[in-house]
């Protein structure tokens, strides 16, 4: 089945960053193998993060070697820095390494200080790097975090995101996920930015990443597709979530529901080329391995398609 | 500060009817002068169901009483049938009755007939005599639920939830809530099917009431409000939801949040005219009354729009 839009389906990376209980990595390999069959050319599947800072992705090479390669599938790991690209290499050339990698930015000064602990001119400096070390072995793509608006900054300008994302062209970048990371994006300022991208960066595919912060992640979701664009990432039961977010309370309200947005599109008549059934199935292995409910709607209430 | 929205708060009937544990009347007379006092201009009061068979509203007489009337406050009241009319008529002739009075038919036959246990001509009898009884002492709001598909019949036509809508002009009705009750509404539905009642039906005032079921609510209301839609029901923390859709798990997922719908028409610069930190205030109480975390994403996060 085609699909009309491309999901990257982030549980295993963007989804379990700020968990505070270790998964094992064949939980984790389990679930990344059944979400290929539920269907994703595109999985988020770990990241190159120092060990001793981010442990949750410790077993990063080990997580990459031990699942089930689905043929037009592309594994996506996240890259820090250079030490994190040469692992990446390194992975590449022993035969189990990811397609993508993803390199980010964030809009603002204030959060790149906070969050990367540099400033976005030598963070700049530090992507170009990895993007020139990583040659033409991996599909790069680019990440503008806090690309709606940021916690410490308030208000982000959209030109700016632009500049951002001619950047990423400038350094051999096509793919640029455009991150709502902390749920200030509203339809109208996400129909705005993307169709400005689209106008102003045409070379360049702008990938949707929406958390669901404050409910708006599935009418942002809308937004942007109206606006064109057709990739997107979320999560499986919506988890993930900026450590600033879940501090506010007990919910993980991470990425936008995989379930939920499958569901909409699917309801809209927009094919998702997904295996409903085996998703649903993962939707529930996922719970299973983080212990708790998590937050889908459509995990509880089933699909609401009808005939 | 004059609002671009009318927000309709729905805690009181729509979000406690289904509730398991009893909720004292002046824990609801508590909440409901809060709500007042946080702005609405319209709230969902009770409900004269039989006491029998409704028992959560068994005090609507009681609440009526007991709140704090502001000016320029709607309070509204379910009625099922004319014994219900009889007793809105006898509270407003004692001097606390409610200024609108709902008066509910299903979109379609085979929901009329497990949740209202009639057929649909029976209830649009049952309905216009209600509407001659209540006369024009009440403002009288039309439902029409299921208006966007039913979990037993599926799709439903857009043309005969119009002819719903122009049944209740021909008995007076002005006001017509269109209702998602089960949460299989789209953007693209949602727009069409406003749009349609908008022209074919101009002498009424519709009124978007979403549940998020499948986590479309805030997509739908954005859908709406594009497609001219101002009129929106809401409930404090997402609580209500048919017990068709709870029985599918542990979640209450009910009505879209009032906090997360203001949230996003305050970020859009649509006037809510209401005082956030006190909807803040009563939020946290309506959580505090029920004794657990409710569905509102707002309610965790803050309020998302930057200055």
């Amino acid at each position: 089945m085609n699909s009309a839009v491309v999901i990257c389906e982030c549980f295993a990376r963007d989804g379990l960053q700020h968990e505070t209980a270790a998964i094992a990595a064949h939980d984790k390999i389990e679930i990344i193998d059944a979400i290929a069959d539920a269907g994703f050319s595109r999985i988020e599947a770990t990241s190159y993060s120092h060990p001793a800072q981010v442990p949750a992705f410790a077993d990063a090479s080990q997580v990459l070697k031990g699942i089930d390669r689905r043929e037009g599938v592309s594994y996506k790991a996240t890259c820090p820095n250079g030490k994190a690209v040469e692992r990446a290499l390194a992975d590449f050339a022993a035969g189990y390494g990811a397609e993508e990698l993803s390199l980010l930015v964030s809009a603002t000064e204030a959060h790149t200080e906070r969050n990367l602990r540099t400033t976005r001119e030598k963070q700049w400096r530090n992507v170009a790097e990895m993007a020139a070390l990583a040659g033409r072995r991996f599909r790069l793509i680019g990440v503008v975090s806090m690309a709606f608006g940021c916690p410490f900054e308030g208000k982000v300008d959209q030109g700016s995101v632009v500049a951002d994302i001619a950047h990423f062209v400038s350094i051999g970048v096509r793919h640029v996920t455009v991150g709502d990371t902390t749920g200030h994006g509203t339809p109208s300022s996400v129909r705005s930015l993307f169709e400005r991208v689209a106008r102003d960066v045409p070379e360049v595919t702008a990938i949707a990443h929406f958390h669901d912060t404050r409910g708006t992640a599935l009418a942002n979701c809308v937004a942007a597709y109206e606006a064109g664009c057709r990739w997107f990432d979320s999560a499986l039961g919506g988890v993930g979530g900026h450590p600033a977010q879940i501090q506010y309370g007990e919910g993980y309200t991470g990425n936008v529901a995989t379930e939920d947005l499958v569901n909409l599109f699917e309801a809209e008549g927009v094919a998702t080329g997904l295996d409903l059934d085996r998703l649903s199935k993962v939707s529930l292995l996922c719970e299973k391995t983080l212990g708790r409910t998590l937050q889908s709607r459509v995990a509880r209430a089933g699909y609401g398609f009808l005939g």
